[in-house]
C-alpha cells in the first residue's frame, strides 16, 4: 500500500472543504502582549492577537517568569521521570497544595495537559467503577469524548445545558449504573455558561458523581479565580474538578481537584499519569506563582470584564452579530470555512490583526466563526482598531448583519 | 453509591499486594546533579539519583537553561493556546525542523509528551488507514498499548524482539490488511535493543509501514544522538520514528518524524494533537538547544558509557545479579513488591541513595526490580558508594546472588 498516497487524498480532501489547517507562525513578546511577532509574511511584522487563551496576560507576568527562570537556574529544566520513578518534585507537591485550596478541596493531581487531564481521569473512572455510565453534555470537549470513549464505559449524551434532560436520561439508567455527569461551566466556542447548580440539583437528586471541566474559567471567575463553581458557592458539591494551568494561568498543564481518596485512586490507577514524565519544575513553579497570584488579585479580571463588554458594545452599534452569552468569549459567526479564513487573512494582512479562523472539527461545519478573547491588556486603541477593521471588511463583504 | 468507600477499597487492595506508590519528594540542584534534595525525611537531605530518565544531565546543561530562561524572558512563559489558535510559535518550528534533521526525515510534529505522541499517532494511523492492522512488539509501553486499542484497529501481539513471530503474524493477515508494525528500540524496564535490521526487513518483505519508539535510546544511540535507528543505518527505512523531549534531552515533549504527508496527516487528525495548549516556547527552545548540542557532542554519550560499564563490572564482581542487555540500563531484579520497596527504603534513609523500586503496573508482577541509570554524572565515588550499600545489603538480607 502507498501509505503517502492514502495520507496526501485525506489531506486534499480537506483542502477542498477549505478545513486544511495553517498554523500562524508567531513569536510572543513578553511585555508587549497581546502584541506579536508574525513570521506569515517575508518579513516579520507586529500584530495583535485577538485569540489568544492567555486570557489575562499571566504568561507575561514578571512573577510567574521570574519563577520560571529562578527555578530552572537551580534545579533544571526538566522533571527527568515519571513522577514515580524520580520526577516528583517539591514545587509539584507544592502546585498540587495550591491547587486543592484553590478549589476547597481535599488534594490535586496534576497531568501533563489539561487534556490529558480529562482524558485520564475519565477513562480510569469510566473503566473501573463498577457499571459506570457516564452522562456526557453534547458540546463537551474533545479530550472528555475520547476520555470516555477510551473507558468503554456506558456513555449517555444529553442536550446541551439541559437539565431536565439530563434528569430525564438519569431516570431512565437502570438501578445497579454509577451515573457520573460530565459537563462544563465555560464552552469554549461558544462561550455559553452551564446552568450549575441546577445540574448539581439534578445529580445529586440522582446520587451521581459530577465531573466539571473549569479550563475557561479557572483564575478567571469566582474572588479567587476558582471558577464558576468558586463565583456560584457550588465547589464543594461537584466531585471532582478539573482545570488548566496553561489558559489563564499563562503557563502549561492540566489537574483535577477532590477527595484525597478521589485523587488517590486517579494517581494510583490512571496510565495517562502514571507512564509520562513529569511537568518540569520550572513549569510547576511558574503556575504556582500565577495561581496564587490571581486569588489575591482581582484586578486582571476587572479590567478583562470591562474590555469585553466594550467591544460587544461595539459590536452591536456596528450591527455584527456575536453569539450572546456571559463569559467573556466573544464568537462572530461566518457560517462558512472559506469565508472566515479569508476573512481572517485579511485582517492579518491588511489590519495586523490576529485571529485564528474556527473551524472543523473544532466546531460543526457550517458553524465556522472568529472567536475574539479580549484580555485586560487590549487598550482601548486595541478595540478601536479592531472594531474599524471589522466594520471596513463587512462593508466590503457585503456580510449579513444582525438585524438592530 | 459511596464513591470514596470505593476508591479507598481499591487503594487498600494495591497496599496488601505492595503496589501501593509512594512518591519520593525531590527538589533537584541544577550544577549538582545526580546530587538532589530529598524532602522524605523530617530535614532535607542530600541523596544521589540513580534512577533518572535525565540520562546525560541535559537538564542542567548551562546552554539548555540558558535558551529556557532567555526565551521565558523574551516570550513569557506559555504558548496561549493550541498550535492552530495562537499557540504556534517561531520556537515551535524551530525545534520540529532540528528534529527532523535528526533523524533524516522530511518532517516532524510536536507532542506534549512522548505519552501523548505514542497514543495520539498510533490512534490516528489505526483508526484512519483502511483494514488497519496494528502488529505490537508483547512488550511495547503502555502510551503505544493505549494509541492502539483506542484505534480500534485490528492488533496483533508478537513475540518480544521475535523476528520470526512477526514474520508468521504478518503472513497470517488477510490480503486486505493494512499492516503497522509498532516497536521499542530499547526498552525501558529491561533495557534490551530490538534486532532491528531482521524487524525491518521482515515489515519490509511484507509491505508494512514500521512505527519505532526511540524514547530510551535518543540523544543517547548513534554518532549525533538519533537513536538505534541512526546507529545502524536504518533511520530512512523506517516510516515514523517517535521520540522524547523529557528524558536525554532533559526538558519535556514528544515527537513523531517522517515523510512530510504522514506529519501532515497526523497533524491534520489527531485528536490528542489539535485540541491541547502547544508546548511554551521557553520548553520547545530549551529542548531545541539540547538536541542540537548532542548532534555535535560525544563527550556525555563517551563517559556514560564508561559508568555504565564500571558499575556492570562491580556489580558482576559481587555476583549481584542484573539483566544483561547492550543498553544504558541496569536492572536488579529483585522479584517481590515488599522487599523491592523494604531495599530503596533502606538505600535512601541509611546511604542517601536514591532508586524508586520498580513495580507494577511499569512491570509484570513478580519481575520487581531496582532500576539503575549511571550517567556522565556520576563519579567513580558515586559508583563506589552504590556498590558498597548494595554489598552490604546483599549480605544482611540474605538475598539470592548469581552462581559466580
Amino acid at each position: 500500500m502507498d501509505y503517502d498516497a492514502m495520507f496526501k487524498g485525506a489531506l486534499e480532501a480537506l483542502k477542498k472543504e477549505g478545513n486544511y489547517r495553517i498554523f500562524a507562525e508567531l513569536e510572543r513578546e513578553a511585555g508587549a502582549f497581546p502584541k506579536a511577532i508574525s513570521h506569515a509574511a517575508a518579513t516579520p511584522e507586529e500584530v495583535t492577537v485577538w485569540c489568544s487563551n492567555d486570557y489575562l496576560g499571566m504568561g507575561q507576568h514578571p512573577a510567574v517568569i521570574d519563577a520560571m527562570c529562578e527555578t530552572a537556574r537551580a534545579c533544571g529544566t526538566g522533571a527527568g521521570g515519571t513522577r514515580n520513578i524520580s520526577g516528583n518534585t517539591h514545587q509539584h507537591a507544592l502546585l498540587e497544595a495550591e491547587l486543592a485550596d484553590l478549589h476547597g478541596k481535599e488534594r490535586a493531581l496534576l497531568f501533563t495537559s489539561g487534556y490529558v487531564s480529562n482524558w485520564a481521569a475519565l477513562s480510569t473512572l469510566g473503566s473501573r467503577l463498577p457499571n459506570a455510565v457516564i452522562l456526557s453534555d453534547e458540546k463537551n470537549h474533545a479530550s472528555m469524548i475520547e476520555g470516555i470513549r477510551h473507558s468503554r464505559a456506558g456513555k449517555v449524551i444529553w442536550r446541551h445545558n439541559d437539565p431536565e434532560d439530563l434528569d430525564a436520561k438519569l431516570s431512565d439508567l437502570p438501578k445497579e449504573a454509577t451515573p457520573i455527569v460530565a459537563f462544563e461551566s465555560v464552552y469554549s466556542m461558544d462561550g455559553d455558561i452551564c446552568p450549575m447548580e441546577e445540574i448539581v440539583e439534578v445529580a445529586e437528586k440522582h446520587g451521581a458523581m459530577t465531573y466539571l471541566d473549569e479550563v475557561h474559567a479557572v483564575g478567571m471567575y469566582g474572588p479567587r479565580g476558582g471558577g464558576v463553581s468558586e463565583e456560584r458557592g457550588l465547589a464543594d458539591r461537584i466531585t471532582l474538578i478539573e482545570g488548566t494551568l496553561g489558559k489563564a494561568f499563562g503557563v502549561v498543564g492540566g489537574y483535577i481537584t477532590g477527595s484525597e481518596a478521589l485523587c488517590d485512586f486517579i494517581r494510583s490507577f490512571a496510565s495517562g499519569f502514571i507512564f509520562t514524565t513529569a511537568l518540569p519544575p520550572a513549569v510547576a513553579a511558574a503556575a504556582q506563582v500565577s495561581v496564587a497570584h490571581l486569588k489575591r488579585s482581582e484586578m486582571e479580571r476587572m479590567r478583562q470584564r470591562a474590555q469585553v463588554k466594550k467591544l460587544r458594545a461595539r459590536l452591536d452599534a456596528m450591527g455584527i452579530p456575536h453569539l450572546p452569552n456571559d463569559s467573556h468569549i466573544i464568537p462572530v459567526m461566518i457560517q462558512d470555512p472559506v469565508k472566515c479564513r479569508m476573512l481572517a487573512d485579511i485582517l492579518m494582512q491588511d489590519f495586523g490583526i490576529y485571529v485564528q479562523p474556527i473551524n472543523y472539527p473544532t466546531v460543526p461545519k457550517g458553524t465556522e466563526r472568529l472567536r475574539f478573547t479580549p484580555g485586560p491588556l487590549h487598550s482601548d486603541d486595541d478595540i478601536d482598531h479592531l472594531v474599524r477593521a471589522l466594520e471596513t471588511l463587512w462593508r466590503q463583504c457585503a456580510l449579513a448583519r444582525a438585524v438592530a
